[in-house]
């Protein structure tokens, strides 16, 4: 039988013994959270891409470079932090030595100088299988103030930055993690729960739902569908909305903050992106409506799972 | 053309920009070090296992487990440090998300507890090619005290934990990293410089040389030939003295010191553990021969490389 990656995950984390004091956060946020000195906490988190499954043979190596590290930064802005170290496990296959391991490495680079963070080791193999990279960030974050999934409270606007869905088709590759957005959301404070829009809409929300035990409503007529996704549903005939809410790699970040709040970021945007108000959070349930409102539809997680999903 | 792997590592490493004044060590050693407090500097290193490669898909799940984490905490333990966090990214195969995936989980934590490390976070992935597990671990080390690989002194004398060769028949999936050893040998002092056996001692005390810009002297009676090391002689004919040089994956501890302490270490070991006197740093050259002295052979680093090796 095969059991989902959240189930694996579930197992594995039930069978973690109490951590030491120094643990904030572990097991089950976008990055964990440990306590380092008097001013800052440390972020840790890890990403591994797969050949054939988050990239194809035939990407770009810079593009793949680029994303190995982009989606850690991701992960690191989604707690409100700062990303600082980074150390990349690579496995290639014998034919991918030379100019693709140069392009893998200048696409990693890249990334790293545009966002301040030093590569600071690595690990590195040959493979018969598909190729592996695997990062490894640390960040910074003032000391208590990283911003968990945890925090979402009844009542709480559910905003998101940019626009969503049909990532595939192209942007997957060239993720831009949104640092500076999330740094002037927390600036402004008030940010009760945060997280990166890693396996789509719909489950990245049900992460937070779970791990602040509420529910939400969402907007269907407010969600922000990027054009990708209204070319995907004109390919294969599901709905832009349902792209929208289920393609995942979108890298965009889901926060939630008091009603007020919302009202101005929908006006000013964050670090020059749009920032979009798509529900609220409720005491349980998780439906999907008009705004003018209705009945609703039950929200399905329709989300990436790596074991389920073709 | 296949490049191997150190001249991938150092293609890659020759682009990384002047890290920032936080970085002690970047690329180039057992584990990065990171200015953390007035107190402590952390450490951080990744390691990547791959089925087929670093183990076989018959290995019981446990002791890959186990292993992934070991062989990092030995890169801590060859800083002088001690291990704190772990992340864990993995990739399995479909028939492999059962009893596989739980194995795998218990041998990890088996690991984490024995030797005080918390697991705070990882990744879980499908893949239809070999198996991945990619652990990261931070460590802790006294501010300014790791042990680098760049420390060895002319005059040093060379010594190693324990025996050396043949693990690949049985031991190298029972790793047991040597953590107390390494902090036995740090609190009595002086100790020059310390990287632990993965690739082989021939090749393991060259990039001793290599980041110290010394030479050495390998006396060949002097080195602590392990039984396995025996058996696989006896199998395939290499000399049993190749194996203790060429292996690989001993993870002993391999470190200089002043020749007077090496004196009292080969007599005392270190935490119950015995210490090998093996040879001597010098100003240049690599070589092996007989302690009463003659010409000696050239040391060929003959241990493994990913890319180069079977």
């Amino acid at each position: 039988m095969t059991r989902g990656e959240f189930e694996i995950i579930a197992s594995i984390a039930r069978r973690i013994p109490a951590p030491g004091r120094d643990v904030v956060v572990g097991e089950g946020d976008d990055c964990a959270v440990i306590r380092c000195d008097a001013r800052e906490d440390l972020l840790v988190t890890t990403d591994l891409l797969l050949e054939g499954r988050h990239f194809l043979p035939d990407a770009a190596p810079q593009d793949v470079g680029w994303k190995a590290l982009a989606v850690s930064i991701s992960d690191v802005a989604a707690m409100g932090g700062r990303p600082r170290h980074a150390v990349a496990a690579i496995a290639l296959r014998p034919q991918q030595t030379g100019a693709y391991a140069d392009g893998l490495a200048t696409g990693l680079l890249r990334c790293a100088r545009r966002h301040g963070v030093d590569l600071v080791g690595g690990d590195t193999n040959a493979t018969d299988g598909p190729a592996v990279v695997c990062v490894t960030l640390t960040g910074k974050v003032a000391r208590g103030r990283a911003v968990l999934r945890s925090g979402a409270r009844v009542g709480d606007a559910i905003c998101v930055t940019g626009a969503l869905g049909g990532s595939l088709a192209r942007r997957h590759l060239r993720v831009t993690p949104r640092v500076a957005e999330a740094a002037a959301l927390v600036r402004g404070g008030r940010v009760h729960a945060m997280i990166d829009l890693s396996d789509g809409l719909s489950s990245d929300l049900g992460h937070v739902l779970d791990a602040s035990r509420v529910g939400a409503e969402v907007w269907a007529d407010a969600v922000p569908v990027h054009r990708d996704a209204r070319r995907a549903s004109a390919q294969d005939g599901r709905s832009a909305l349902a792209h929208a809410l289920d393609d995942g790699e979108d890298f965009e970040l889901l926060f939630t903050v008091p009603e007020r709040r919302a009202r101005s970021l929908a006006k000013s945007g964050l670090a020059g992106t749009p920032v979009a108000w798509i529900g609220r959070i409720t005491r349980r349930g998780y439906v999907l409506r008009d705004r003018e409102g209705g009945p609703g539809r039950a929200m399905i997680r329709g989300g990436h799972d790596h074991f389920r999903s073709p």
